[in-house]
C-alpha cells in the first residue's frame, strides 16, 4: 500500500499549491473523510471537485490505491449494523429505522453522493466505475465496492430520468462521432455510412440520454422502416437503395443496439429502448404493425465448431436448421439460452421468429456466425406472457417454422454424435 | 384494516375494466408484489402506472391503508439480515456483499424506484411524500416509511442532478404563477406585484429545478442589487422606485428564499443556491462585493413576549438589542439558536451582519418581530471557518456591532429579570 | 423649418460629446446624406445607430421636422427619372433599367433600408411609421412619405417570413402581458382572464411573430373549439365552465382578431393568419368540420339610429333581420359593405352564416350593435370562388337562412320609410 | 419561344390533373397574372406554390422560357410611368405618388414577392436567381429582369434580418456538410479535417443566416486564434498542433472567407460579417488585440508571367517584393487594385499588412500566387478613413514595411522592363 501512502502524504499539484485553494493539499483520506462529514453539505462541493481533480490525474496504481482506500476504510462497520438491527428489533420505529438505515450504508456510499455535487461529475463517475471494472476485476474487494457504484447508479440512472432523443443527420456532430464510436453491432466505417443510417426517409436512430451527462447517449437503438421482415444485413444497408416512404413501410426493424458506456454495466436499458421506440413509432406510422429484430448470433460458430459436425453440414439450409437448433435448445447450466443475445431479447418478451443464411457476410458475420443472422419478433401482446414463461422455467417462444427447422437441427446433431 | 382490504379485492375503474388493461384489476397487493419482482424488469411501466393511477384517485383513507401496506408488507426482514450480515463477516467479498445489501434494502425501496419509471413519475411521488408526511405525522411507522422515501429523494435530487435556472419576466407563465403561490416570507399580491420583483434591471429571481419535474421550482430565491446593505424590506419593494444600473450595484440581497415542495422536506437545497447564485452573480456583474439576506426574525416576538420586559423596551433601539441577542444568545437544548431562520443561515456559514427597527412594517412583520429583521452576511472567504465553528461548537459568528448590540440586550434582559 | 435647422445645426448628446463617437456630432442633414451614399456600407451601423438614437430622444416636433427632411430632401427627382426612362425606352436592357430602377427609388428608401441594419431597428422603425400616420394624418407630404415606408414594410413582413406561434399559459409573460394590452375585440382585465383564454383543453391562441421583432407580436387571433356553431360571446368566455376535450370539437371559432402594431396599418395579414390557424388545427383535430367566427358589428346601431325605425323594430327577432340587412345589403359608395369586419371576412372569401340576439351583452356591444353578433363561415372548398365574386362584383355569400331575415329586413326597412 | 407556348397550353403534371388542385391545370401566364391580382391576396399561396412547383420540374430551356416570360410580359410599362410622373409633377402628394409607385414598378416584382409567401420559397427564389445568373448571363432582356431580383433580395436580405451564429462542431451535421461544401478558399478534404477547423479552444467560425432560409448558411468566415500575425496557412493548419488557450491569444486571423449562395450574387455580407465577428470576439476575448486576414492573392501569378521578369526574380524576397507591388500598385482602368480579394478588404477599410512567401505551398497556392500570402489589418481606430480615402481616390493604405516592398518590386519590374 506504499503508493497510498505517498497518495495520502503528498499528493498535491502545482495548481493547489500556489493558488486560491491552497488549503486543499491535505492527504486524500482527510479530504474523503470531510466530505462525508457534516462539513460536507457546506463545503462539499470544493472538496469533492479536490478529488475529482486529483482522480482525472492518477495513474491505474494510483487509482486502485483510492479504490481500495474506499474498499476498506469507508467500508460497512458490522458490529454498528448489529447492534442496530438489534435495536430496531426490539422497538421498531422511526427512530431505530433510521439508525439501521445509516448503519447499513457504507459511507463511501455517501462520498460517490456528494462527489456527484459538482457540475459535471455524474459523467466522470461512470467513467470512475468503468476504471474500477477494468482494476477491479479479478479483485474481490472491490467487486464488493462495485456493487456500491452499481446500486447508486441504478437510482440515478432510472428510467424515469432517461430522455429519449433521436439521433438524426441534423443531431450535433459531436453526438454523431459517439454513435460512429459506439456502434457495436455493424461498424460504421466512415461520415458517408453514418449519413445512410441516418439521412433517408426509412431510417431512424434513437437514444436514451441522462439530463446530467446530455452529450453521452447511453444506449442507441438503429432501426429501418421497410416492407416485411428483412432476411439479411447487406440488402438494408447497401448504398444507393431507393428510401421507401415511411408510411408505406409495415415493419420496423432493429437492426442494431449498442450500450455506449462501459462505466454503466448491469444498469439494463435495452428492454426500455426497444418498447419505447416501438411506441413512438407505431404512434408516428400508424402503418407499423411488425417489430422485429435483424440480430447476430455471436456464438453460434464457436458453438458449431465444438459439435464437430462433418464438412457437409455448412451449407445454407444445414446451418439455418443447426442455428435454429442453438438458439432454441443449446442452453446453459440454468437453464438459459447459450447465446447472449438470443438471452436478452427473449428476456425482454421476444420470440424467436426466423433464421437467415447469408445474411450477414462480413467478415465478423462469417467469423461469428457463418452468416447467418435471426429475427426476434416484438409482438405486444404477447410479451408480457413470453416474458413470464422464460423468466420462470426459460420456455423459449418460437415460430412454428423455427421449431420445425430447431427439429431438424437436433436430428443431424444426434445422427453426426453417433 | 378494512379499507386496505377493500382496495384488494376490489378497486378496478371503468377505464381497466373495459379497456385495453383488462389484466390490471388485480388486487393492489399482487400489483406491487409484481412491480418489485423480475417481471418488474420487462412490464413495469404498465404495473407502475396502473399503481399510480389508482393512487391518484384514493381518498386519504385509502392513500394511509397503502401506506401501511408499504410499511407493513414490504418492510424488511430482520432475519435476513442477520444471516446475510453473518456471511458477510465470515467471507467478506462481492458475493456476500451483494446478498447483505440485498437484504437490508425492504422491498418497498426498489418499489418506490420502479414506480419512477413511468414519466411524470416522480413528481406524483413527490407528491405521494407529502401526503405521506402529512398522513403519517403521529404515526411511527409510516414515518420509518417516510426515511425510505427521503433516502431515495436524498439521491434523486442530489445537486448534480439540478438546474439553476433565472426566473425572469420572460418565464412562462405556468411557471411564474408558482413563483407566486409558493412564495413564503414576503407575499406576492398580484402579478404587477411580481412584476416589479423581476422585470427591474437591479431585480433578479433564481431558482432550482429538476430535469424530470421540469415544470416544479424546487426552491427559489429573490435577490435585490443595490448601493450598501439595506435595512428595510418596505423600501426594497417600493413601487415606483428608480432601478438602479446593476453595474453600479455593490451588494447582492437575497431577500426571500422559498421551499416549494413539501414532499421535499429535509432534501435542503437552500445553502447550495445561495453559493451558486452569489457566485453566478459575481462572475456577470464583478463590481458585487457584498452577498447578504434581508431576512425575518420569525421567533423574535413570542420570544420577547416570554420576558415579560416592561413596555419600555420596544422602542427602536431596545427593539434591535434584545434581537441581537436573541439571534446570537437565546438558544435551544442543544446550543444551536432558537430561531429557525438564524439557525439556516449560521449552518451554512453566514455571519450575523446587523439588525435594523422598522425594517418589515407589514402586518405579518409587525407580529412575528415587531418590524425588526436582520442581515446575514455571506462572506466568501469565512464562510467554510464559519460553518466549522459552528458545527462542532455552535460558535455563532457576528459583526462587532452587533455584539456590542447584543451585550446591551442581555444586560436589559438582565435588568428586567432582577 | 427653425426646429429642424435647430436639430441639424445641433444635436448631439453628453454621450457623443465626449465618447467614442465623436464625429458624430455632425447635423443631422450630413449624417442621412452620409448613410445613402457609398459609405453607408461600411460604416453605415455607426451612422444608424446614431440618428435612431436621436430620433429616440425626439419629441413630437423634432419627428415632424426629420419627417418633412425626409420628405423634401430625400425625395425623387422627377428630372432624372424622365431622362432615365427616355434612355430606357430607347435601348431597354440592364445597363438602362439598372439606371432607371436607381432614378425612380427616392434616396428615403435606401435611408430606411440602411437604418434598419442596426440590430433591433425593424422594431423602432415600425414604431417611426406610427409615429409617421399620427403626426403626418393631414399632411399630404408626409402622407407621400408613408408609401415609402408603407412599400418597404410590404415587402418586409411577407407572408414567407412571418413565423405562427402558438401562444399558451406556457408563454413568456413579456408577450402575455403583450396579448392583454393588444386584444382589440373583447378586452382581457386581468391575468385570470387571460388564463382562462389560454389554458383550457378547448381554448387556442396563435400570432404571427416577425423574425426580427421577436417579442411583438403582429396579429393574434383567438379561438374556442366548440360542438356545434356558438351564438353568444358571453356563454363562450364564461367563468367556471367545463372545458370540452379538444377532440370532442367539431367546430373552431375565432372569435377575436387583432392587430397589434398600428405601424404596421394596411400591411394585412388576417387572412393568411385565419387560413394557417384553420389549416393547422384541422390536421392536429381531424374532427373539426367548421370554421367560423363570433364576430361583432361595430357599425350596426349607428347605422340603424339613422333608419329613424319606430321602437319596436328593436326586439331580437327584429334586430337579427334588420342586422342580416345591414350586413349583406347596405353597401358604401364602392359597393362593398358599409361594415368593415363584413369587408374583411367576405374579402377573405368567408359567407354571412348566421346572426344571433343578444351574443354581446357587454356596454360595448350594447352600445355598437345591440347586442348581435354574426358568424362568418370559412368553407375552405368556397373561399376561393366567394372571394372572386366578391373582389369582381361585390356579391355576398350568405346562407340561406340568412338571406331570409335580409329579406325580412329589408321588408321593415320599406314599411317604415313609408 | 415554342417551349413556352407549350408550357402555357400544357404543363399540368398528374399530381394535379386528377388531385385536389385540379383547377390549377390552368397555363402558366394564367397563373402569374393570377397571383399579382387583386386575387393574389387570398389566393395567392395555392398558386404561388402551384407556379414553384412547376418550376422545380422544368429543364433549362423551360426555365429559360419563364425567365423570358417575366422579362417581356411582365416589364414596366413606360407609358404609364411618364404619365405618371408627369401627374406627379403637376400635383406632388399622396395619391400622385402612390400612383407613380405603382407604375414604375414592374409587375414581375411582385410576383416575386407573391411567390415567396409560401413556406420554405425563400429559398428557392435564392436558387431560382441562381438560374437566372447561369442562364441570362449573356441575354441583356434577363439580366434587367436580374436587377428586380436583386433589389427584392437586398431588401429581404438587409443586414438587420440576419442571424450571426456560431458553427462548431456541436452544429448539426446537414449544416457542416455544407461549411465542407461551401469551403471555397482552403477545400476541407473531410470530416476529420473539418474538426480541426472547428474544435479546438482556438479556432472559431462563424456564418450569417436567414431566419427563412435556416438550414443555409449565407456566408461563413474561419478564424484562428493566436500569438502574433501568422505568416503560412500550413502552420496555421497543421495536424497536431498544440491548441493555444484563447486567452492567450492577441490575435484573431480571419483565415477564410466563403459565399455560399451563388443566387445571392452583388448581395455584400462580407464586410458586415467580418466586422460583427470582430466584436464578438473582443468583447469575449479582451486579450484580442489585432484583426487580421491571411488571404490568398489569386490573381498575383497570372499578372506575374505577364510581366515577362527573368527566372532569378522568383525566389523569396523578390516575390514578396513584387506582390506588395502587384497588390498596392497594379491597377484597373478605374485605378481600383488589380486584385480582387484585395479590392475586397480594402474597400472595407483594412490594409495592406505584410505579405509572406511559402505561405501556401498548395498547388492552388503555387498555382496562383506562387505559394505567397498577405495579411489585411482591420484596424478599429482606421477603417472609417481607410475606406473614405479608398473610395474617394482609390488611395490603397499599407504599413510602412509593405510601402518600402512595393517601392523595390517597382524598381524590378522598371530594370526587367529596360
Amino acid at each position: 500500500m506504499s503508493i497510498f501512502a505517498d497518495l495520502l502524504s503528498n499528493v498535491f499539484d502545482r495548481r493547489y499549491r500556489f493558488g486560491l485553494a491552497r488549503e486543499d493539499d491535505r492527504p486524500l483520506s482527510e479530504l474523503t473523510a470531510d466530505l462525508v462529514s457534516t462539513a460536507g453539505d457546506v463545503t462539499g462541493q470544493a472538496v469533492a471537485r479536490q478529488i475529482l481533480d486529483r482522480y482525472a490525474g492518477w495513474n491505474d496504481d494510483e487509482k486502485r490505491a483510492f479504490f481500495h482506500h474506499l474498499a476498506s476504510e469507508m467500508d460497512l462497520d458490522p458490529e454498528a449494523v448489529r447492534s442496530a438491527l438489534d435495536a430496531y428489533e426490539v422497538a421498531p420505529g422511526k427512530a431505530s429505522y433510521r439508525s439501521f438505515m445509516a448503519a447499513v450504508e457504507p459511507p463511501r456510499q455517501e462520498l460517490i453522493r456528494r462527489l456527484n455535487q459538482v457540475p459535471g461529475a455524474t459523467r466522470l463517475l461512470v467513467m470512475m466505475r468503468s476504471d474500477l471494472l477494468r482494476l477491479g476485476r479479478d479483485d474481490d474487494a472491490l467487486m464488493a465496492l462495485d456493487i456500491d457504484f452499481r446500486h447508486l447508479f441504478a437510482s440515478w440512472f432510472n428510467r424515469g430520468f432517461l430522455v429519449l432523443r433521436p439521433i438524426s443527420w441534423e443531431s450535433p456532430a459531436h453526438i454523431l462521432e459517439k454513435i460512429i464510436a459506439y456502434e457495436a453491432v455493424h461498424a460504421i466505417d466512415s461520415w458517408d455510412d453514418l449519413r445512410r443510417r441516418l439521412q433517408p426517409a426509412d431510417r431512424r436512430c434513437f437514444a436514451f440520454f441522462h439530463p446530467a451527462v446530455s452529450d453521452e447517449p447511453l444506449i442507441f437503438v438503429e432501426v429501418a422502416l421497410t416492407q416485411g421482415v428483412p432476411g439479411s444485413i447487406q440488402a438494408l444497408l447497401a448504398e444507393g437503395r431507393d428510401p421507401l416512404p415511411p408510411e408505406q413501410a409495415n415493419t420496423a426493424v432493429f437492426y442494431s443496439i449498442s450500450n455506449c458506456q462501459s462505466g454503466l454495466a448491469g444498469i439494463s436499458f435495452g428492454n426500455s429502448l426497444i418498447k419505447q421506440v416501438a411506441s413512438d413509432l407505431s404512434t408516428e406510422l400508424p402503418g407499423l404493425k411488425t417489430f422485429v429484430t435483424l440480430s447476430p448470433i455471436p456464438g453460434f460458430a464457436r458453438w458449431l465448431a465444438d459439435q464437430h459436425l462433418p464438412q457437409e453440414t455448412e451449407d445454407g439450409t444445414a446451418l439455418r436448421q443447426l442455428a435454429a437448433y442453438y438458439l432454441t435448445r443449446a442452453k446453459r447450466g440454468n437453464g438459459k439460452p447459450l447465446d447472449p443475445v438470443a438471452s436478452f431479447h427473449l428476456g425482454n418478451g421476444a420470440l424467436v421468429h426466423a433464421v437467415h443464411a447469408d445474411a450477414d457476410v462480413s467478415p465478423k458475420g462469417r467469423a461469428q456466425s457463418h452468416g447467418v443472422m435471426v429475427n426476434y419478433l416484438y409482438d405486444l401482446s404477447r410479451i408480457s406472457q413470453n416474458h413470464e414463461k422464460f423468466a420462470s422455467d426459460a420456455t423459449i417462444a418460437t415460430s412454428n417454422e423455427l421449431r420445425s427447422l430447431a427439429q431438424v437441427g437436433e436430428t443431424i446433431l444426434k445422427e453426426a454424435a453417433q
